[in-house]
């Protein structure tokens, strides 16, 4: 059996894990969550590199086959050194967002000419503006919208309880406000944080709310369905398999287990503690 | 004249600075943003201090005769190993923000042992209990509040524009009526976090709007009060006097200059770049 090594510097890249167990079940599951120097965002670009390829190379040691970069930061500054450094393929999460987007974009009525892409994600992947490159390369109109509170809303499971998810519900009213103002014709929205499909329905809400129809792309969705297609070797469709899952984090042990769970809706049976140096 | 460090694993802490030199403006200020480890919440005891220590100790090198730890996290972890490590006398923020509000229990109609204390602070903080404990010692029943979502909140400045600041009123609401709900009694708000001094005005507003009224205590204020009275020399009130001030931040200087100014309520007119190792 091959295995999988799945990297975020937290525990957001669970969601493209939850989509990557669906579509390729047979498979050995090796996840990093380095937690003890996230966030990236604010690091500088050598310093992310150095952290991501460390990781990296943690799950090559591992047994990984393949690497799959769920972190929108270390794909956006650090992805041509992490292929670089390292002998098996590498696939990040901006590309298959933005291949999602043309897939969407070709299939509307718009068509790619008339398509306008509005991103959300962090202040760190907005500032990187990789998005926006990577979208313009495939011929497409974007805009950019950096959303800061989300991933602490996201953390804190602001999403349910009434009081909770009505100041949730507002942010996103506020950012998504804020990002239509810029480009009021925008047709598709690209969620570019692994944090944010856990907050798809309500923006699903607030998009009906500002009677303002989208198409929701999700990057973490998109990066799974990128993996399954330029697997180098076939998916073995086998009836009720478990996938073996193994995961690592650098700090925070409690906070990974409790909080991972909601974002890979299942418990997290077992977290190891790994130390990769400052 | 005199130096007085000030250290923060960010730019909270400019808000014990800008009550510092309200009280003491004859003094040379040298502040460390240790802002490329942060946040410090995450990580352990023993990191923690490590990090504090190393910052520390590049203040005493630029000539600090006085140190300010103007940071919780790193107070409530490690101020032991901090007053071990340095040759100056060291202040944190924990013990003047229990003797404020031990101050404030005293001169209530309520007294010491009727007073209960909400402390409103970030998780890391919250879970060290390092404010419990102080209050304890000193005689007041105390509850923490965990309130992840304010210091986000305050680093958007969503605390002006009225779309924005209903957010914030509304986050405030749900923290407040989840901590009171523990201590409804509770007549003393003790602010655990130097971001916090920003929302003041906000937190009054909540606090009319559920007709439940407590006395604020500013623990970035009741620092600077802590410092102005244990000065190991005298303070000199000159007229119209404008204190030097240096800043240094590991990383981020773009940032730290931007929303620096909102907390020490005048622009920071140059912060220097410092490496002081991963």
């Amino acid at each position: 059996m091959k295995t999988i090594g799945v990297f975020d510097s937290g525990f957001g890249g669970l969601t493209v894990l939850r989509e990557l167990i669906r579509l390729i079940p047979d498979a050995r599951y090796v996840y990093l969550g380095d937690t003890a120097r996230l966030p990236y965002g604010s690091k500088s670009r050598e310093t992310i590199a150095r952290y991501a390829i460390s990781s990296a190379k943690f799950l090559v040691d591992r047994g990984a086959d393949l690497l799959v970069i769920a972190c929108n930061t270390a794909t956006a500054l650090a992805i041509d050194d992490i292929r670089a450094a390292l002998p098996i393929p590498v696939i990040g999460v901006v590309e298959p967002g933005t291949q999602a987007a043309l897939d969407a974009a070709k299939a509307s009525s718009r068509g790619i000419e008339e398509t306008h892409v509005v991103v959300l994600a962090t202040a760190a992947t907005t500032q990187s503006q990789a998005y926006s490159r990577s979208l313009s390369a495939a011929g497409l109109l974007s805009t950019e919208k950096a959303c800061p509170l989300l991933v602490p809303l996201v953390e804190e499971g602001w999403l349910e309880q009434p009081a909770q998810k009505a100041v949730t519900l507002e942010v996103l009213r506020v950012y998504l406000l804020e990002g239509l103002e810029k480009a009021p014709n925008a047709n598709v929205l690209l969620l570019g944080c692994t944090h944010y499909p856990l907050l798809k329905p309500l923006i699903e809400t607030t998009l009906k709310t500002l009677h303002h129809p989208m198409q929701i792309i999700d990057s973490a969705a998109a990066t799974a369905q990128a993996v399954a297609e330029a697997l180098p070797w076939p998916i073995v469709p086998v009836e009720g398999l478990q996938p073996e899952l193994l995961f690592y984090a650098t700090d925070s042990i409690e906070k990974f287990q409790r909080l991972g769970s909601s974002f890979l809706n299942q418990p997290l049976a077992q977290v190891r503690l790994v130390d990769l140096g400052g």
